[in-house]
């Protein structure tokens, strides 16, 4: 089935945001065997749209627009693909009365406008949305599948992965002899990517099927293994055998798989193991807290996080000497290792975490430069401190603080030796 | 000059990588007033592209190809776009002599591959790359104005600002009459995209230059203004106008323009002021502690931002009553407004906010749902406290909730009352 992935926005054409929902919709028909020919980005203009949709029609089978369903005049995707499809729109009435919903609990009055995202092209299946108030469209006549979908990233990728996905795999299951591609995911942190790549070098130069496609993230690399086969039991078996090669070599550095990120590996870790943890946070500035409660249910094991930026708050809430911050500085292992300390013995926590470093742009000095991080953990069997030199903005070295804290709870959770770098 | 941008590989199609360089191709073009009507993406197959660049060629002066530069066989754009133009190639000595240099340097053998990077369209000039071994490739000719481009965007990035801008600069003022454009961001929370669409419905239906575009972000909308005219001081005076009369209509909902973030224009309004702030997050988790951190010296006012996540740490750490939070809930008003009069005491700051909320998906009951949030702030001239109904997922609950935490803040800081909804 040969697909095109249609992008709608103004704001796209002019570089004011990056078009990653092109990437993640490529990616996934990519693991269902669908080929995208041609992706297009066109503005929020009907005549422009209009040829750039005409001409899919003629290419693909498959056409995927995703954006311009808002409820203002310049979402146009909805009309003009029923105008070149030569179908008249028709009020989802179910739609109206969702909407009606979403607005009475909001307590908001609905304009008229939002009344146009319950207008469907004739034949038209609306494909609920639970995350805005554009319901995904879905069409298929004379050979060709269209969906509409809404623009913003956070709607769309669950009505892709939810709802877009099963219905094209009951597509293809129709159609025979087609090849199954499937990939995994394996994540890796605490080893550089070029590092990882000279350690697997053998692997990468020989890799056919499964290919293996390395990507570098902020703080960690992910290894793509993308097999092909005639059946998901012949994929999945090669995937597994590949998967089992690359662990010999990399070990305990694969930290989790496809969408696992480090802080839920973590979660589990602390829910199996029934202990408890409380952090004290001053570089990082909230950010290991807030990744650890975007877990559901971490109440269970995280206690608290404090995050004590002004030295008086490292004294009075966190116990620390005050002769210490004075002396030490706030950025020193004394006061990390205090940190870590003070915060599990006030929540009576199992560990404590204490990180303190020089975020910058400002701040640092010859002897403790922007980027220097001292991270510390405290448990009743370990009192442990790091000292690290991270890189890049203000932004960036928080996220490497809490990325690399994470990592060293990791490795004490399972008990291992800390071979981070 | 109308422009459109093409960029070639299969890896963008299968969406290993997200296409960054369209986006910052589109965002210089724009700067310069060029307009970009048109992008697309091919993958590494000759016939495909020169289809997508004929059909480039009829619609548009200036094109510009990104990719396939490599030496590999599946390198095609110099070849595909010589076809299409029915120009021969022939070989750069200067370019030659260049990579025979940088092989030397590396010492490693120039293969023959490599001398396919030294070809160039007849008539064609190239474009030094000081970071790869493909130059760039400048033509000219009946009307339109072709740039090849290499893909990896360290190299690209480089050789567009330092070699492609000054020389479209330098075309664009041999025209006469061009129009230049230049765009201006409002950026608007507290109010929806749709309540915001009709308060200046009479503004967006009479809209022509500047343009008005709305477009939604996780609890905000931005508008973006865009003029045209023939100097830069009139395309000012026209968005100024237009802003102006915007300002008119939504007031305080504006709270800032172009990259201002709201976690910014609070952390200027609390350092103007002079005052102090404390944060305790319950169901945010830290989210409005990270957020306010991110913003270059913010420990000159965050003194602390305490996640109290359990019941113990809200009676222990802030001094709430163990009474209060048993009868009323830990998602309640009155824990919520003692959770930010207990911190506010606590770190000795000049304001205290308090969230407190049921963050899901567990978590909820038909009298505390999911979503369900208390925000409340405490200073010495004021005691308030919101109650919410947020939607979405678990993360989109902690944004909202951090979100407007801080719009809160805003309107008490600029001593306004609160007309949030």
């Amino acid at each position: 089935m040969r697909c095109e992935i249609i992008s709608v926005g103004t704001e796209l054409l002019m570089g004011q945001i990056v078009n990653t929902n092109a990437r993640d919709i490529a990616r996934e028909l990519f693991s269902l065997g669908t080929g995208v020919y041609y992706q297009s980005v066109v503005g929020d203009n009907a005549q422009r749209l209009a040829e750039v949709f005409r001409q899919s029609l003629q290419r693909a089978e498959l056409i995927i627009l995703t954006g311009g369903l808002g409820p203002t005049d310049d979402d146009l995707t909805r009309e003009t693909v029923a105008g070149v499809l030569g179908l008249p729109l028709e009020r989802s009435s179910a739609w109206e009365q969702k909407l009606q919903e979403i607005f009475a609990r909001l307590k908001r009055p609905m304009s008229k406008m939002n009344l146009r995202q319950a207008m469907v092209p004739k034949g038209g299946v609306i494909l609920p949305n639970e995350r805005g108030t554009a319901p995904g469209i879905y069409w298929e006549g004379e050979g060709k599948i269209v969906f509409l979908l809404p623009g913003p990233p956070r709607e769309l990728l669950p009505m892709f992965k939810e709802q877009v996905i099963p219905l094209l795999r009951e597509k293809l299951q129709g159609q025979k002899n087609i090849a199954l591609l499937r990939s995994r995911v394996l994540r890796i942190a605490g080893l550089g990517e070029s590092d990882m790549a000279e350690r697997i070098k053998p692997l990468l130069e020989k890799q056919d099927n499964p290919t293996i496609a390395p990507l570098a993230k902020r703080a960690e690399v992910h290894l793509r293994l993308t097999a092909r086969g005639a059946s998901g039991e012949e994929v999945d078996s090669l995937l597994a055998a590949k998967a089992e090669e690359i662990k010999k070599v990399l070990g305990d550095y694969i930290y989790g798989e496809d969408e696992d990120e480090l802080e839920l590996v973590v979660a589990r870790l602390l829910w199996e193991k029934g202990r408890t943890i409380a952090l004290a946070e001053s570089c990082s500035g909230g950010l290991l807290s807030h990744r650890l409660s975007n877990i559901p249910d971490s109440s269970r094991y995280l206690l608290a996080g404090l995050v004590t930026y002004s030295n008086e708050a490292k004294i009075n809430i966190l116990g620390i000497d005050r002769e210490t911050v004075e002396k030490k500085g706030a950025v020193s292992a004394e006061v990390a290792g205090a940190m870590a300390k003070g915060v599990r013995r006030l929540c009576h926590a199992d560990i404590g975490v204490g990180i303190t470093g020089v975020a910058g742009p400002g701040g640092g000095s010859p002897q403790k430069p922007v980027g220097l991080t001292y991270i510390a953990l405290d448990a009743e069997d370990l009192q442990l401190c790091r000292r690290y030199e991270f890189w890049g903005n203000r932004l960036d070295i928080k996220e490497r603080a809490a990325q690399t804290a994470l990592l060293l709870l990791r490795f004490h959770l399972m008990g291992r030796t800390f071979g981070l770098k």
